[in-house]
């Protein structure tokens, strides 16, 4: 017998989804299993066909993500030995905005035989970067009608967005456009298919489709500016009704419970983002402090009870991350990706060679090599904007920027001065938070980079002169889902009723704290003077040299 | 029976000393030695001894000079075949200032017992570079007395110069600077043992010791000012007897003719310096052509009829480069330093194996792949300034800085934009000598680097918009030099009465010429329009960062 409750959390991520199965008392990983997606990320041929995608694009097929539930269900089930009884919720979290057009039953367009070979009936992957034209149109006719949506979302949206893609289907594809009844989240899909209901989450309805939970979407009016057939895309293929996180989405059907082997009518969630789900997973449920999730680039994320405008964040959603409270989105593009950079184009022969007889990678050598450097000692100051920047100047044809080299500069300080300039990156945002009222007291890291790279967690203490503690799992969108899952069950039940109380029990820090240096500090102040002076001058318009690049760049290619 | 005549040219560098021996005809290179220098570059202990050197100290020997002289004069001799009676002239030129202190009779004071361990006592070479505290001092008590002739130095003088390292020794060694009766140009002295007779020449003298032909050397005060016991420095250790480029300095010794194999009496020319003896080797005897000579830094030179002062500067002297005019020398202290930093810390391991595989250096490789980048594709900039700026800025504290990096930057754009840069850095020194009156309507590029980089040539020529020719030798200095000891034996000799009239025969140009192609002109205006931007906005005032960045790491490395 059995008095212990589980759930089970599946995070969606851009090559796989990982199940895992956790104990609802603790939040202790009891069992994961990992599916990669038969198709992938599909960018250069649809599957099966010589039929050729254009750069830019991004696809997956809907299948890829039933199967991840059908394989890793079962497989965390059988390794844990738990009772299917015993699971009492399941919850998901996807990346976002990854969508897709379906008919009015859920069936994806791409399934049927008339629209399979149109790359418009499949997935947009969230890194679909193709609908760029259509992001800057939206951008600015919205600005043209000052519509007061744009200042949620730092006076810009994204061309990865929900409705650059679905305007980028009714311009190049107006047949799918009209054939699909509905046009959903890849996230609200699979928690359709997994309860038979058509759900919508607050978290992408407000991150990535302009929602809001006080006035809706945007007008008809500003759609049909957009495009005339545009006009009622919300009512005809959207849905107004959006659940708040940890809402049930509805129970698992029994053809999905018989696939799955989970009992029909187990709890499911409504589904959720990976970034944002892992705010609780890092036990963040009240303001003042931020969670942030460092990988390839870095999705910083605060609670507050009130909406306040900040400048150049990425959103601002009522019930976007926890229900009850505003939750505020910054980002930084470049974060990991940087580094990435720097190995890969810029490490000479005789680092290869040292790396190699210590039994190090390149990263480790780096690091290791930058750790021995004062802050300041290398003269060096970088603009991290390889990949552009995100917040607070939300510009992405802002581009890199080293200053300060000599005969003298070597690999390690450089590597050094892009880690710092990322720091500096996450302070003007922090700042940006603080003097906009929103506080931000104490940071949590999640994610890849904080466990591969302490000099980095130390100098991000140094720089923004706070407190930096790192999230206990390194499963933090799925051990989010199935705490989401858990309160979708409800206490009643085994679960909980609040993410609060779920945060309580389940989600861990670890004991490793990294505290500002106040030396370090002191020196950190003067070069990050010296960025905010550079960050101005050349991201605010006094000097666009990196725009004017940009366009003599593409001339050139051009010719 | 011959009537061919022939001069020999040596050419004193950092490293070693070479000879060459030219047919006075058409200026054939007949026959060359190289003598490594014994003792090199003095830079960690004094010969012989555990007397340990501080950093930034560069001495040299004056004993090599003379084995330099000793070794390869005979070599080529024997090598050509050619009869000492046919040989009428001899000319050398040397790096500078490289100065030592002497007895009256020429004897360094290094060769005294008394003196031997005392490393004041030994020549200090060009790149001795710790006498920058006293530099600093000059350049401050020349600015409060509103000295003229800073004017004539683009507003400041270097730690290389003569008066730095005199001060040096005065201050630091007080008894030597004493026991020095002269104070002298190293060219000057091996002149001076070739002849036995001591001279100075107009272009060490009007280049790095402060000299005008019309003003003569700064007023006694000024030297008080610097320090009550240097007042009379001039009158005391050096010469007011200035002679130009091409004058007989005197005969060869007895003693130097049995040592070299020569005829007592051979004319030898007034010393002259490395970089201006390959003014008139590059054919260059007007004004109008602008000469470079590109190697790890980047000598420009110009005549004109007439003193201008062009801001920014190295000097302008008359007699400095060819009698009779006036000799504009501007530089850019980092140019195949450059691309030798790129290459030795930025160039990844793949590129190493493609190198290896393709059988050719790394700079090959990537110029090879820079070449197939048109003008503006990379999307990058960058100043110039890994080792400051010598002109037009004049300020060792700026540093170097690149812009528009992507994570799609590759190793080759970066490559290819500091070769841009350092085009941008000549054009502006072109612009500031035309806008001040000098006209500079075609260069002549001399040098290891317009041999080894024919991208970088193309480029240039793109930049400047102008046509660039090369010089047809590899050993302009040694030519220039044997050029002079013909003049310095004239005419009626079998040599030549001017410069002029021997640099019609003589020297050579190659057949290629680098035209510059509109289209990329075009291109390089605009980027050429950023350079300025950045290099006004970094380099003049607006944001001194590059100054605060080195007093930062400054206070970090004394911690």
């Amino acid at each position: 017998m059995s008095s212990k409750k589980y759930a089970i959390g599946i995070d969606f991520g851009t090559e796989s989804a990982r199940a895992l199965l956790v104990d609802l008392a603790d939040g202790r990983h009891v069992a994961t299993h990992v599916y990669n997606y038969a198709d992938g990320v599909i960018d250069e041929y649809l599957p099966g066909t010589k039929i050729r995608l254009e750069p830019d694009w991004a696809l997956q097929n809907p299948a890829d993500y039933v199967r991840a539930v059908e394989i890793t269900v079962p497989q965390v089930l059988a390794a844990s030995g738990v009772s299917p009884d015993d699971v009492i919720g399941l919850g998901i979290d996807f990346t976002a905005c990854t969508m897709l057009p379906t008919k009015a039953d859920g069936t994806p367009l791409c399934y049927l035989e008339q629209y399979r070979d149109n790359p418009h009936a499949w997935v947009k992957l969230w890194k679909h970067h193709a609908a760029q034209p259509e992001a800057d149109q939206i951008n600015e006719i919205a600005s043209d009608r000052a519509e007061d949506w744009l200042f949620r979302y730092g006076g810009k949206i994204s061309s990865e967005w929900f409705f650059p893609k679905a305007l980028q289907i009714l311009n190049e594809a107006p047949e799918i456009y009209e054939a699909a009844d509905r046009l959903i989240e890849a996230a609200d899909w699979i928690v359709w298919q997994l309860t038979g209901v058509e759900t919508r989450n607050s978290c992408t309805a407000g991150y990535k489709a302009i929602w809001s939970k006080r006035i809706g979407f945007p007008e008809p009016s500003f759609f049909a500016a957009l495009h005339p057939r545009m006009r009622n895309i919300v009512a005809e293929k959207m849905s107004t009704d959006i659940l708040p996180l940890g809402a049930r989405a509805g129970g698992l059907t029994p053809a999905m419970a018989q696939a799955t082997g989970l009992r029909p009518g187990t709890a499911v969630a409504v589904a959720n983002v990976d970034a944002h789900v892992a705010v609780p997973a890092g036990t963040v449920v009240e303001p003042g402090r931020m969670v942030m999730i460092m990988g390839t680039s870095t999705c910083h994320m605060v609670l507050g009870n009130e909406q306040k405008i900040v400048p150049g964040m990425c959103g601002v959603v009522e019930d976007g991350i926890l229900p009850g409270m505003f939750g505020y989105e910054a980002g930084q593009s470049c974060v990991g990706d940087h580094f990435a950079w720097f190995v890969e184009n810029c490490v000479p022969y005789p680092y290869y060679l040292e790396a190699e007889k210590k039994g190090l990678n390149l990263h480790q050598l780096l690091e290791a090599k930058a750790a021995e450097l004062k802050p300041g000692e290398s003269g060096l100051l970088a603009l991290d904007w390889w990949n552009g920047n995100r917040s607070v100047l939300v510009d992405v044809d802002l581009t890199g920027l080293l200053v300060g080299a000599t005969l003298a500069t070597r690999p390690e300080e450089i590597y050094r001065a892009l880690i710092e300039a990322t720091a500096f990156g996450t302070r003007i945002i922090i700042q940006t938070f603080e003097d906009n009222g929103v506080a931000v007291n104490e940071l949590v890291a999640a994610g890849g980079l904080p466990e591969r790279n302490k000099l980095l967690m130390q100098i991000y203490a140094d720089v923004t002169g706070r407190e930096i503690k790192v999230v206990g799992t390194d499963q933090a969108g799925a051990l989010g889902s199935a705490m989401h899952g858990a309160v979708a069950a409800g206490a009643a039940a085994g679960g909980y009723d609040t993410i609060q109380q779920a945060a309580a029990k389940m989600a861990h820090l670890q004991d490793k704290v990294y505290r500002p240096i106040a030396a370090h500090k002191a020196v950190y102040d003067k070069l990050y003077a010296e960025y905010v002076a550079l960050h101005d001058y050349l991201g605010r318009g006094s000097n666009d040299v990196m725009k004017r690049l940009k366009r003599i760049k593409a001339a050139a290619l051009q010719q």
